[in-house]
């Protein structure tokens, strides 16, 4: 499939040909960034907002949080220099399992290496140095595109100066490590898997479906299900219009999605800890020293509020705030309004403040 | 398969070479049903106990719910006789998707018809009358055995004097539709499946066992998960231990279940709503007039508290009571022992009296 398609044409691209070295200790001969950025870097080159997205998401940040994006809101371009890049093992631009092996002049597909949060990290801080970019406001993200806030904080703690992190962990739990492996069987089973061999045109559209489908499931709730779809049954067939709808959903995503990415990208989230080498998860939060923004979901399922609460407990200069929604771990892209005005408060509480004056503050405090 | 392999030695069958009607008009040309039973039928007639079966279960409760089972125990066989028949649709013995079509010589397999609770109920009922059971003193059930408890209140009101309702709903929820369709969608991708006629040599391992996979998940917990395998790896590989644990739940269930029978029941489930012809789902509740015990399990994500509490906020002379456990809605058959307690507790507020006091009991409180 032609993954080039969904990229906006408003996306730019960073190339270098320097080997980039994997945590693994793997490297890849080369890579490519596909970015969007909003606003202008100021003089000073620290206006940067650097936003990190989720799982099947790319840098097309108006597509999927719209609502945080303006003037005068959580994300300004008026006063913000954003950055929004697709993550290393993507198939939206970045370089992953669908782009072409230097080595082979082929795609990787299963040869990819096995990559972690900090590699998509590392990756995004070559773009950012390569932006010229002194010194990033804030870093913000959900889920995944949260995970990758922790990251940014412990890799490299002197370049960020502020923090959000939504509907994420430190480190991924037993319980989403074995939905992820759920999924990652459903993909197994579909005998067009091939190992991940598979022809770009004939990829294993059922098991990455049904993967999706326990994904959706576990994005959303008891609550949001019962209350759009109750036990309706769909209109066009006598089942039950839930599962017509998560059908469909499933669907959607194989016609975006390459499953080869979707392992690449389940097991890094499930390789999540944001542990230091010589330090304990404890401590190694506990080292964060910018203003940080939790937010937490009551009705997330999948990284449930004992884990932000966790965050907020051990991150030193954090600010805890509920996202109240029936909508599960999705309200994050679902109740955006909401969420814009939790980040924008926390802002206007930071912003025009230089990183010393932040840290003079909180030790007079 | 050779499912007989699994039906206890104690296990006995009622055959009945009557059409058995179906919910959906079809007919069943013949039936059959395994059971065990504790204790003796007194000369009344009237210490039956009925224990209904969850999803995968079968009729040898001592493998499953022991901890119940005994003198001076919430089901005495010393007091009650104790009566555990396979469900309809079940491959342990009772008729189902795996017994020979009288028709045609041959396994039903994907020709077995839609089957609902109700059905399940009524061919329980046909057991009971066979058994020469006047009034049954207590019908008790989790999961799927809550939701046949709740049909035998509605479909025999005149027949059952009390019941217990464990970790179930009186509707099945759009979540726990989804949530089985992604298990079916995962059998469905298996290329073994061909659409339900395959050899009994060769079911479709690979996609039931990714159901089981999701199912176990659903039916435990972030606590349960988190506490026991954290970010553990196995002992025989370098994969996350919750991995191989759902991968080895997962081969366990295809080594003793049938995928057609899987799929049989999980539609059942889905269908399962009390609600009675000219009545609303509302008043179909308040009209049954057993003193019932609902008892909800807080950490329970598919069948969640909020179901058992409209359950009890319904049901005229309920009682409502907390499993405490971390487990999930697994909890019934985990924390038997707690559970044994509190429907003892129940049961000893209730069992002296016959229906008669228990009425006027209630209507003069």
């Amino acid at each position: 499939m032609n993954y080039q398609q969904f990229i906006s044409p408003n996306t730019q691209f960073y190339h270098s040909s320097q080997p980039f070295r994997l945590e693994s200790g793997e490297l890849l001969q080369e890579v490519q960034v596909a970015y969007q950025t909003w606003g202008r870097l100021n003089a000073a080159r620290d206006n940067a907002v650097l936003v990190c997205h989720a799982f099947t998401g790319w840098a097309d940040l108006e597509t999927w949080w719209k609502p945080l994006l303006g003037v005068n809101r959580a994300l300004d371009p008026n006063q913000d220099f954003i950055v929004c890049s697709n993550i290393l093992g993507s198939c939206y631009g970045t370089t992953g399992p669908t782009s072409t092996n230097p080595a082979t002049g082929k795609p990787y597909n299963a040869t990819f290496p096995q990559i972690t949060v900090r590699d998509m990290v590392h990756l995004q801080a070559q773009l950012i140095i390569h932006l010229g970019i002194e010194s990033i406001k804030l870093v913000i993200g959900g889920s995944l595109g949260g995970m990758q806030v922790l990251e940014w904080a412990v890799s490299y703690p002197d370049r960020v100066r502020s923090l959000v992190v939504i509907a994420a962990s430190g480190r991924h739990s037993a319980w989403c490590i074995g939905l992820s492996e759920a999924q990652r069987q459903a993909i197994y089973a579909d005998p067009f898997w091939q190992e991940g061999f598979y022809s770009p045109e004939q990829q294993p559209v059922q098991g990455l479906a049904v993967a999706r489908m326990i994904a959706m499931s576990t994005y959303r709730s008891w609550n949001s299900f019962t209350h759009r779809f109750g036990r309706q049954t769909a209109t066009v067939s006598d089942q039950f219009a839930i599962a017509s709808y998560l059908q469909h959903q499933g669907q959607k995503l194989v016609e975006r999605f390459d499953a080869n990415t979707y392992i690449t990208l389940s097991y890094a989230m499930d390789r999540h800890d944001v542990t230091r080498p010589g330090l304990t998860y404890e401590s190694t939060l506990e080292s964060i020293q910018q203003p940080t923004l939790i937010v937490s979901i009551p009705s997330d399922l999948l990284y449930p509020p004992i884990e932000q609460q966790e965050l907020a407990r051990l991150i030193p200069h954090s600010t805890f705030s509920w996202l109240n929604s029936p909508h599960g771990h999705d309200a994050f892209l679902i109740d955006t309004e909401v969420l814009n005005q939790i980040v924008l408060q926390f802002r206007q509480n930071w912003q025009f403040r230089e990183p010393k004056d932040v840290l003079s503050t909180i030790c007079e405090s």
